[in-house]
């Protein structure tokens, strides 16, 4: 129903945020843009209300001189699509006040997990509800999201750890336990100024955090793998920041008694139809160098069988289709649009 | 009785190279150069034989005028300490043409494994023999370094892998199948120019590599835990490559029933004594950051509940305290000095 | 007479190389290249001939499979358009044996040079000769490149350098000497693997090389200018490796006694028809970090009254812009293709 | 008369930043700590006094538990030195609530500047007064300082560019007007997190600030060359930011008549007695990898025949030898000890 003739207006909420930025950078690329079925409208943020967005993003040189708006409910009514990059918490009295018929698409946690117990843990408060889960290449999902006008973008590890891991948890090829520790650039943890993400800080080391399971994304996972295996799956799951801006490289580690080659069947058949989920040749190990800016995750299995493990590695860009592409991706179904449009495979490197 | 008053004479084998520029970085701040009871004999290397170190390590300024000589048994002959930084499978050969009486530190892969069928099968070739391990953290081996002309210094990977896992895995509170997944700086891949550790396509970029059990310190590894649990540990073993210079974060997990409580009793007794092992206060995280240029491991362990499991995450340098300073740690105990003579827990940081 | 209905065919010679890559990954986004007007042909290399594209450029998904051919005149026969990404020297003896009508781009120095003892004394042996310079916002430029069936791809150097002092040269605003220091990330000098790349040497370390004006880019520098000053402008270029893979940032200093504003409105004048050439607000620096993947150059400009310079700063992505980006410009140009298609002002932050 | 036997107490206020953590670093390498000599006392800090240093610098290891007290006149008095790190204005009050007779080290601007007009126009407010500045190289700075129990320590970016530039200008070698353009790591920033310093916008990007002669430094750099000089210099100096923690690279050019080797001559001259300045062989470059942690100052010298410039480049650690190597070897003068005790020309490189 939205895929008429008429243009199509998107707000943006949090564009000074790096999830914002980055679905700007997307939706300026995006052929319908250039074509007029598409308009950026509104683009709105909280202290940089205000501001130009050329010092916010300037590297998005066509808005440069777009004024930030602030965040209400009003400056973002009479938009067809809404995206929100807000902090954790605050897109349920946004959306609540939008009309239901407006496609909401948040790239916040508020409204990923099924389960009140998991946000009640991981997040503390209300559990604000689950939405249609922007992950297309999950089973159903892509129907689901086609007729969706609440969407729940994916956290950024879940996403290369779910589509690292599902294959062999719903084959029942792996024991219903993973580790996954996910290497990431510093981008993920979002623009607020701290100490301990200074450039002097970063540069020059590695570090985990969350250690121990507390990670928010932690139930995430755990979710869709559970839902693969179709029982409960522990997640033993450890974050840890190395000095890039983007980029999650996810070494995901399970027990299995399934040969090499069967394994690597199990993926071929199931992401061979996927446009962004790539299976590299035997051999070829993923890099996140070569996602940066791309919709992308590149995945390699390999089977150790003197420790009877088998180890998925995933890249995947965290902005790009570990948030902002994976939006645009959503937008796309929702409005009837081919899913890969203004999204690559191509990244930019080195 | 290699402590007597007269001057110990040092050569380094394969000095242009990173171990060997790490050596001597360490020798160069010993007390002993200063006091007159150690002297740097031959520097030797081979492509860059006849080069002057300035050319090669232009960070070792007060040695820049020396004049690389060739490898050979005759430069390093009458000598009482020399250091090996040669490729694999290199040492043997120079080593068996050194008197016995001199202290051989080897910080290849040579002599460091046990099984001849693991060196066969990660190696290559034939088994050249098993030398004392130069990590005196490990039990016995402070007394069998103290006595010692040949020592075989521990990977890097090993070096912080083994000093994570070992008090749990000697306590028996992990089951014996671990897994590590191990960031760590390129300076680890040695100086020989590869397309692939290019800056260029480094910079912004993780990758995993040697994936499937297939990483040569594997074994290493292996070896040193299934000793400490006394009876066969399968380790599955991930290293990732980050865009550092210097620095390995270990984050190794394993199932456990015992409580973080346990845990920490556990730890902090092991290294209670430890001039160089650290487990970081509660809640606080290692970073490899921290330790550059140090010989400290810092270490900190938590308890998953949720998902069973035991993680311990561990920091050093790889050229420091994972090759070069066990190197000088390892000559410290077998002259008989003070084991932490010219080496440090201060980190250059930021 | 390129601009009929037939599909144009292009071969990249070099295809292997970072210019080689730069130019696939632009061509794969060239709206051209959907709508069937432009089809990618032989891709060819010199010592990768052989291996598959994939295993070269990761990132370059959608051409993974192509197997690299040969650098030899038949292999590069048969298309309508033919980059060369070639050692420099090597660009002349292809281009000869290609026929005339064949649009030859090349992103070597060969053909920049307008004198030949400039060639003798930077590059040694014969100079090939003088090609219509790929720099569109020269003046006259774009009608010349319009006609063109050989071009020049300009350094990138000299790409930020010109652009950055030519309208106060051109405007008679700055003495005929300037100073020019300008940090670049390491893809500048290419993929062949040297010791002193290596990401371990690179990071965390900034050097200048070639200094003393002997970098090749410094005679195109000045020739430029010259030609702008109507009188010979001598150049004292500095550049500076610094850990980026990407992004060159010029600094440019000439002595001046114009004001502030005078200098502000000459380039506003220069640049207001520019679609690439950004002048930023007042007190918004230019910073490499916001051009990465586009075809964009900031500039900003600033008298300094005390010291009685101008300061010129300027960003571009060396890759983009200062070699594939303006290879494909200049395709767009020799095509009678709207100049912009395929390329962006918008860059891939953070 | 400070080096009788008596043990020296230190205290460092300001110990939570960057300066004062270099300078604890440095003091836990002294060996008059180790011999005794040298005690390290009060430790003190603005927002973080409470928290333990090893939450500020985990870097410090031995100083790990060392709770940080506020500063003020009372937690820093009974002491023999102290090194103040504070926020630029702050160092006044703190010094004239100290006795005459402590030694007081200050890493802050206030006292460096002789020209109250300048500091009125670069810092604002009123000038608190001139201390001995501490930079042993210049002449008589050494006898000044060994007198001294007020010493302002140079900035960074003047330490580099005044050593690298007052040998040419002192023997007239160049006009008195110079142009510098350094490139610094991000800890010469300060640790107060701001949004342009977040690792995510700082990796993968370079850009210029303070660019017109605005940045503070520059009446500094000025001051001691017009010195230098015996007439006013005017000095064009930009600061360029990128991706690393540590280092400056200041490419400083002039023009000149002088002949290559005259002008290397007067360099020889100039540094031949000094521990911590090296001039490099010829053809060989400063790079600030070198010298990380070092406090040696590495130089190169050219001249450009063509443009009719002299290009000096320097490389030092602004926080080492560029601020706290350069305090520690200024308390070493004003304490009569060797004034090389407990710095080192030895950098941690790779």
């Amino acid at each position: 129903m939205h895929n008429d003739r008429m243009t199509i207006r998107v707000a943006v909420a949090g564009a000074s945020g790096y999830a914002g930025g980055e679905i700007l950078r997307l939706l300026l690329g995006h052929p319908r843009l250039r074509s007029g079925d598409l308009e950026i409208g509104a683009l709105t943020a909280g202290g940089n209300a205000g501001s130009a967005l050329g010092t916010q993003h300037p590297h998005l040189l066509p808005l440069a001189n777009r004024i930030l708006q602030e965040t209400t409910p009003d400056t973002l009514a009479g938009h067809d699509v809404v995206f929100l990059g807000l902090p954790h918490g605050q897109s349920a009295v946004i959306a609540n006040a939008l009309p239901p018929t407006t496609i909401v698409i948040d790239c916040g946690a508020d409204f990923r997990l099924q389960n009140a117990q998991d946000w009640a843990q991981y997040y503390g408060g209300e559990h604000a509800g689950t939405w249609p889960y922007g992950l297309p290449e999950l089973p159903g999902n892509r129907e689901r999201l086609a007729d969706a006008s609440r969407i729940a973008v994916p956290g950024c590890y879940p996403t290369v750890s779910i589509l690292a891991l599902r294959p062999a948890m719903a084959a029942g090829l792996i024991e219903p336990h993973v580790t996954i520790v996910a290497v990431s650039g510093t981008s993920g943890a979002g623009r607020s100024p701290k100490v301990d993400l200074l450039a002097a800080e970063v540069i020059g080391s590695s570090r985990a955090y969350g250690v121990g399971g507390v990670h928010r994304h932690t139930p995430e996972i755990s979710q869709a793998l559970s839902e693969a295996a179709n029982l409960p799956v522990s997640v033993s799951f450890t974050p840890v920041l190395v000095p890039t801006s983007r980029g999650i490289l996810a070494t995901c580690t399970a027990k299995t008694t399934a040969s090499a080659s069967d394994v690597r069947a199990v993926y071929e058949k199931a992401y061979a139809d996927e446009p962004f989920i790539h299976l590299l040749p035997e051999g070829q190990l993923p890099a996140t160098g070569s996602v940066i800016g791309s919709n992308a995750v590149t995945l390699q299995v390999a089977v150790d069988e003197r420790a009877g493990t088998l180890v998925v590695v995933g890249a995947v860009d965290n902005l790009a289709k570990g948030t902002g592409g994976a939006a645009v991706q959503s937008m796309n179904l929702a409005l009837g649009w081919d899913e890969t449009e203004g999204l690559s495979t191509v990244g930019v490197a080195p």
